[in-house]
């Protein structure tokens, strides 16, 4: 049976009569035939006065904790979830009916605590100056607020909210839990915590249903967070009897490659510029983004923006589409430097390509950024392709490549090929997964059996250093050639 | 291995190295060897920065919840626990160095609760007009106070306690989780909850460190409290192969007979008289109470008083004492009335025995006064006779009386015979064992393997109504003589 992470199941109790003596929670406890009901002290509060309001029949609410479900409430009004993921970026948060399953609200917003730095190195650094919890609270408080606002929205309490998953990288999942962030930058790398931890909603400070049930997502490790197991779970890859890709390009660039016996996960630091995070005229995927970019062949350029709005800057799918165009047409060469037939202009001191002059200012790329660029998606090629070496495979030996984050929601993967980002195969080979960190939150907030396939991913993945590996050193110089200097070895 | 409910194992753990990249928490579990340890949130917090600055080598606290092994904190500078024993009345709590058992406090005090009704009937009509609310509040902030004070002589912090063990009857444990207790005293006589529960301490708001791991003893129905489970704990009885009985009484008598495979309770609401607590005399065991009483041949008085101090009042053992020294002189009759012999005088308008005017008023006793006493005694002595009979048994198969509460603490044993409250067997079929509700709370706390050893109790604890029973009311009658009307009976 399917077993959502809360639920509340129909009891008809037996009554209380001179030969059923058993106590009110005993008797609930027994109608219900779940092993290792435990009572929370607000739901044992509540319980005489409403099981006897209700004539000894009630749902109570449920949350898997442990082992042991927790009786949360003995009745609700709505029985609401949620799923929440949290990037360094950005936060996309989803509010579920937990009886029919159906979305009441998505919250998309910037992670509050931006404002202590925009990159996580950042953020520790200013933790070791002021402590974790200034980011804590922060976060927080931003988490509230918006799962306040989803919740006015639907038209429920966020005393409704009875469950909620959190999938993050690790100094996310840490931060959110005010842990110490000091040792994970430095050699060798060690978190406060890897495993999946369950927490009641007020030991967090979150404000919904106070015993509610919270589930972090485990870590693999400094740089294998939650959402990356998130992910996995989302696609099912550990399920696979035969190996299949997971990339996936967030403020990082994850590459995971297994199977339901083993799973190898390389990242390289290699995600901002791949996010649209380090053009001057970057941004990330909001309204007036522009996601799409053609050049013609008169060399006019054309474009598209989120919500048709006003262009605001160029998101990562954006530049994509834009490193690979200038490539098509002949405005850039391998190296990604402008040839003669580019017309370029001056802008901050630096030869720029503008997109367009239509926003406040000119939409642009130097060369200095396509440089940078060209150095993500090399360093994300290349982690792909040694780790596929280190097993003795080749691309065409994977079923399925699965495409996550900025990479996953609207690039063309042609533009993508066409770079060398990824592997020249049939189109077939790829399917785009969106948000899978968010996705595997919400699988295992509709189906509490995923816990136990979270333990699974858990105890076979394997972190495998980039960065530092030499064979990484010795591919990635050619990565960085557009689409790369020995083409054989894009499968 | 025995494991107190508390303890703080001493652990080197390996530190991290590029090639042991564990977390924290997941290299001090694995150091540790313990199953399904879990880490409370403060403990994650503070981690990390106590690891390093003490080497790797730490002795975190670990409390037992549930199946899980809770971390309380990474450190401890002392490791206490606390056992408390909450009666109607009086509160017992003894306050344990953890790591050597030695006893560092102990405190007795009235239950505040008292404030709210002397016994428990009032206090559950209290609740019904005002809610149990101001009945937890009073005892919780007594309890606070009593631990402030015993943390203060221990010189200890109250946050040093991290092991907390209540054994309570079952409308005190409600009152103490701020649970309903309208439905315990109206038939069917349900409570809310009976198995064991744990808490951490800040859910019950006691003021010791936050994350303490609270056990409350279970209960087996509205008249068998945790008390009577915690007693029985105590004395060994459900590990005997033949039954054996104990005696607690309190401000309730009750019988307890088994052995390792079933054990029997009856409850007569019989026990104030016994406490001493009928008498306009009466009072508790304190400084000043009468505790023994001889009838001298020429008809005079003496008496010893708690503490040498001037009489107070007459307590529990004192008026067992007492009646049967007037039963000896010949000064009552068989039925408890005033013979020619007595010198008697008229106090309150009734006809009394004085004990001693050396006290601020005369210590007395009158008919109606031993009536209820006799009523009392009956009501133990039926409940135990019915309880052995039902059983097919006699008293002089059972091997072992264990002889608890007011009972237990300094009655002659040869006077409560004389009186017919216990069978005429030899003396060392009967031990004495004091506060046994507190002993099981005790050993409870030192030795966390118990917890099973309750459950097995709880498993095969039956409540056997006494005052309703057939047979009980046909035997009653008899019982309320000196000794009995027929003495057969007695053994």
């Amino acid at each position: 049976m399917k077993r959502p992470l809360v639920f509340s199941p129909y009891l008809n109790i037996t009554r209380p009569s001179e030969h059923d003596k058993r106590a009110d929670f005993e008797r609930l406890r027994d109608a219900s035939g779940i092993d290792n009901l435990t009572p929370s002290i607000n739901f044992l509060r509540r319980l005489p006065e409403e099981l006897r309001k209700a004539n000894f029949s009630i749902s109570p609410v449920i949350g898997i904790f442990n082992e042991r479900p927790l009786l949360i409430s003995p009745s609700a009004r709505s029985l609401c979830g949620l799923s929440v993921d949290i990037g360094t970026t950005n936060i996309v948060m989803r509010l579920f009916d937990m009886r029919d399953m159906k979305l009441l609200a998505e919250h998309q917003f910037r992670n509050p605590q931006i404002a202590f730095g925009e990159d996580i190195l950042s953020r520790i650094h200013f933790s070791m100056m002021h402590g974790v919890e200034p980011l804590r609270k922060s976060l927080l408080e931003g988490l509230n607020s918006e799962i306040d606002s989803a919740a006015r929205r639907a038209s429920i309490d966020v005393e409704d909210i009875y469950g909620v998953v959190f999938s993050a990288n690790t100094v996310m999942t840490h931060l959110l839990l005010g842990l110490e962030v000091k040792n994970i930058p430095v050699s060798p790398y060690i978190p406060v915590v890897s495993r999946a931890l369950f927490f009641k909603a007020s030991e967090l400070g979150l404000q919904v249903s106070p015993d509610a049930v919270v589930y972090v997502f485990p870590n693999a490790g400094s740089y294998v967070g939650g959402d990356i197991i998130s992910g996995i779970l989302a696609t099912g890859l550990h399920r696979s009897e035969s190996p299949k890709v997971l990339v996936d390009v967030g403020t990082n660039a994850e590459i995971v490659i297994g199977t339901r016996d083993w799973i190898l996960v390389g990242a390289g630091a290699a995600g901002p510029a791949l996010e649209g995070g380090i053009l001057s005229s970057g941004t990330v995927a909001k309204e007036g983004a522009i996601y799409r970019v053609e050049i013609k062949d008169s060399g006019a350029v054309s474009y598209e923006t989120i919500g048709d709005a006003p262009p605001s800057g160029i998101c990562g799918s954006g530049v994509i589409d834009l490193v690979a165009e200038l490539f098509r047409a002949g405005f850039i060469d391998q190296r990604g430097k402008f040839t003669d037939r580019a017309s370029v202009r001056e802008i901050g001191g630096e030869r720029a390509f503008v997109v367009t002059d239509e926003g406040d200012a000119p939409i642009s790329i130097n060369e200095r950024e396509i440089e940078n660029f060209l150095r993500s998606k090399a360093a994300m090629f290349t982690s792909l392709y040694v780790l596929t070496q280190s097993l003795g495979i080749g691309f065409n030996d994977i079923e399925r490549f699965y495409i996550a984050g900025a990479l996953g929601s609207g690039v063309k993967l042609k533009n993508a090929q066409l770079l060398g980002m990824l592997p020249a195969l049939p189109e077939d080979r790829f399917q785009p997964v969106g948000n899978s960190s968010l996705k595997g939150a919400e699988m295992l907030l509709h189906n509490s059996s995923m816990i136990e396939e979270v333990e699974h991913i858990h105890s076979i993945i394997t972190y495998q250093e980039m960065n530092t590996d030499n064979e990484f050193m010795k591919e990635f110089p050619s990565a960085r050639f557009i689409p790369h200097t020995n083409p054989v070895k894009l499968g």
